[in-house]
């Protein structure tokens, strides 16, 4: 690594907690448990209804970048919008299907890194993303609702967390 | 049995390759396999999308009965729905979905019992009938659809067989 290129562009370090929980999120996010669990076990063309704001896609990242909000910041909104994701893909399972326990575990993960962001206090997070998340979690608001492949929902999850950990975790391109 | 009850009754005979095919689909059809395939294996709530005529209830058999048309058209009119129901449901699921299989199995069987109805001469079935069965398989007819859960239909396909091959073909009650 190159950590003065890094601070230059903001980066600021994850934690080792962190890395890790990313690393075995990757695991279980790999191409062919997305595509077993959430392609194969679901109905031709199966949407979940998301909240519009629930939708993080890798150009979000971009852009929320060049608005300059920092990368924990930014690690933050992306935690709070993908354990969101798993949440409503795993509440249109029964216990007995398939997918369930995958989703489960998936959920289990996330719940561990939600300990670790705990220490973030809400002050340090940008406004605009403290606005996305209470978004998220508002009710009412599902007027703006979407509807998603379980796996989509997925692939942007892993596609923008190899953005925000990708360097300061070395996740590797797997 | 007591054959000159059912000759009063107009329960015209199941032919053997029939009642063979009846017994098959009445083991593939049991509770544990609908309740697995049809309901664990599926989100919560999922639906397919069938046409209004495609729902064949016990209900609507009796009032069928009423109205005299031979045991004969009523069978042939649930082998029709019945296995346009399957395919609904076979076509919505992926080739490597935990409920592929089973459905195809189950549309064998309905093959298998299509050659035995070839059989009978479009002729020999009531206009009643005939005319539920073309709308079944007419296309521009999916304005009057309906949303079902899978596993309903199954529930009526089993409930109805009951009902016609039941005291001929000796089905039992498990």
């Amino acid at each position: 690594g190159c950590p003065g290129v890094l601070a230059v562009l903001g980066l600021e370090a994850a934690a080792p907690g962190e890395c890790e929980l990313t690393r075995l999120l990757q695991d279980k996010l790999q191409y062919e448990m997305r595509l077993q669990y959430m392609k194969h076990y679901f109905p031709i063309d199966y949407t979940v209804q998301v909240q519009y704001e629930e939708v993080l896609r890798p150009s979000n990242i971009t852009r929320l970048r060049n608005g300059t909000v920092s990368e924990a910041a930014l690690r933050y909104l992306w935690f709070h919008v993908s354990s969101q994701a798993v949440l409503r893909i795993h509440e249109v399972l029964p216990e007995k299907h398939p997918s369930w326990k995958y989703t489960q575990e998936l959920y289990q993960l996330f719940d561990a890194l939600g300990e670790e962001y705990s220490k973030y206090r809400q002050t340090d997070v940008e406004t605009v993303v403290a606005d996305v998340v209470k978004l998220i979690h508002s009710a009412g608001a599902e007027s703006r609702s979407k509807a998603v492949r379980p796996k989509a929902l997925l692939d942007n999850c892993l596609k923008v967390m190899r953005m925000l950990y990708g360097v300061p975790c070395e996740l590797g391109t797997r």
